[in-house]
């Protein structure tokens, strides 16, 4: 709790990057060599921003200091690496500071800034146990280095062009947000939206965007995924009137837990490998998504949050939260490469993991049952917005 | 509950079985031409067993008829198929009424007997929700059919001699549970042991043995766990005394979950493609492993069932549980062939996932505490019987 109080103001942001870090190395999570270096780098960098000083995005009102030296950003503002760091610590600490307006207990945000040895690092923002949230994460991450082979391989074989052979430099930013509400009338939120870049060998630079936002309800109210859906959609449309449809399809088959032959929630969009029209036009389209998130969720929150419900609705929530623990640990790509990348921050991976979760044994809903129309849906995605009709 | 009181007596078997097949049928669990099929089988099997009319095995006393017909059981009693058959349907029965008796409410084990289309099938048995227990989980197997080509290919890496190419028959049986016990003072079981058979292009048969027990403590108890490896030893010992040695070693590098650095428990053993020194002793290797479980394992849950516990110990079992998930869903090879096997029995293969679970961000135990004391036999392994010395 102490941590949630102290990050309001900008003259007490180096202590609690120090106060972070001491408490994560008491925690021995962090190793010594991270440490060091993060000690080393919280003791010299430069921070004091000035108010809108980069195109509009406050920096004074982000969770905490950013994982790139301030003045660094300053002078590349116009790189790409730049804005989109900037973009994910506004949306971060917009997204963050609109859950926190929802908790009526005045629980609020836990924030570690952690970094990397191999270079880069992150910010993640737990609030736990709050009386309208019961686990929500808001991470960012800023991480670069050397792209093993195989990775590379890997890339090329889905089409990238790339050098062949030997490791390449990366850079890889992104925020990725899992919400899982106490009220089982209130929806789970996912979204990820991330840059990536790759130099080759001659210095030229392969770039692209990924990410989406996809809903998970316990049940079905047909107007919030339509709410839902038709904020995505209008984010969608600014920019490109055959991305809803392309990437709402791509969200379907994505979140797809083949074992259990259903959907992990009643989707959203997904994309992945967007560069195109050119970078300019890719960067506006992530960016008018990841802005669409308040308005798509944050309604939906206030209507249920305060909704009665009792041990049966409860017990449902648990089990299907089961089921998105077995989507996140057997199928998310971003799950399984994080589980398997040697120094990865494992505590800010699996915090899309919920606070509970429940197994039972040939657990089926009632035919006709609220629970059941939920299953039909989840077997069966819907065309909410009737592009098709 | 009405499916726990009706198993008692040989003479409702035929009724118990088709009432399961029905209700696997309402909860549309079964595809129709494995509901016929089984149905089909039931109306014609032949099955009135004389007590010890196979070597000693008291087959009335089976939780409910086998898999394979009992007439063919019969005739070809000497055969490594049939006795390994015989063997699972004991040790699930035995094993099962010796967790019965530690529940004090009467709660009973329930039981589905399933068949598969492409060829076999199982019979679970599930008790959830115990007054002792959480959920535990006896499953048997008994499948056969045609091995894929990637499959062969797989097992020639291996080493196994297989013929090149094209689908082989096979036949697979096994026994596997998960005990996963309320109160957080009585260790988590879990124990498997199987037979797999190939038959090679020009009739000639590989076969091997492989399994494993292994327990997971909430709370370290020096002298259950010196208790528990004991018995193993004395079971492996019998056999040949190189095996305790080896296969427990395997079992601390097998059950690892590297992303945290830690084991699940605190091992046991693990061994897999036994194929020596002949058929005969490592059926009876496999025989003596699985005859160790209720010794190894039953006097522990009479010792701690009782013990008085709080919220916090609570809390920390389920935290545990998480890890629990973690390691099946993400590394457990069993599972996630399973998982990816069309057509399998996944309310079978996921029985081994608790009642609940919890994850909770950066949760780390106070040094010195119980809870940090079982952490650190789970980073470093312990040589509990001092075999090394």
């Amino acid at each position: 709790m102490v941590f949630n109080v102290c990050h309001k103001t900008w003259h007490r942001i180096r202590f609690v990057v120090n106060y972070h870090r001491r408490e994560e190395c008491k925690l021995g999570i962090v190793n010594r060599s991270m440490q060091a270096a993060g000690v080393l780098a919280g003791m010299f960098s430069i921070f004091s921003p000035s108010k809108d000083s980069l195109d509009g995005i406050e920096i004074e009102k982000f969770m905490t200091e950013p994982v790139s030296n301030m003045e660094k950003l300053e002078k590349h503002r116009t790189n790409m690496q730049a804005r989109m760091e900037l973009l994910i610590m506004k949306i971060q600490a917009d997204f963050c500071r609109a859950l926190e307006a929802e908790e009526q207990d005045g629980s609020k945000f836990r924030i570690d800034r952690w970094l990397r040895k191999e270079g880069g690092g992150g910010v993640s923002c737990i609030l736990e146990d709050g009386q309208v949230f019961e686990k929500a994460g808001v991470n960012i991450s800023v991480v670069h280095g050397s792209l093993p082979t195989e990775a590379i391989k890997q890339m090329r074989a889905r089409g990238k062009k790339l050098s062949e052979g030997g490791p390449l430099p990366f850079f890889a930013t992104g925020i990725s947000a899992v919400i899982h509400p106490r009220n089982p009338y209130v929806p789970t939120i996912h979204f990820n939206y991330r840059y990536f870049e790759v130099t080759n060998t001659d210095g030229s630079v392969e770039w692209w965007f990924g990410g989406g936002t996809d809903l998970t309800p316990y049940y079905l109210n047909e107007s919030d995924a339509v709410h839902f859906h038709k904020e995505l959609k209008t984010a969608c449309d600014v920019n490109n009137k055959s991305y809803y449809p392309k990437f709402k399809k791509w969200c379907d088959d994505y979140f797809f837990i083949p074992h259990r032959g259903e959907r992990r929630g009643i989707g959203g969009i997904f994309f992945d490998d967007l560069d195109e029209p050119n970078q300019e036009e890719a960067f506006q389209f992530a960016n008018s998504c990841a802005e669409a998130v308040i308005p798509s969720y944050i309604p939906l929150v206030q209507k249920h949050k305060n909704d009665g419900y009792g041990y049966s609705e409860r017990q449902w929530q648990l089990l299907r939260r089961g089921r998105y623990v077995e989507f996140n640990l057997v199928y998310d790509r971003g799950t399984k490469f994080g589980l398997l990348t040697p120094g990865a921050r494992i505590e800010s991976i699996l915090m899309s993991l919920p606070l509970t979760a429940k197994w039972q044994y040939m657990h089926k809903p009632e035919p006709g049952s609220e629970e059941d129309k939920l299953m039909s849906v989840l077997r069966e995605p819907k065309d909410w917005l009737k592009i098709e009709a």
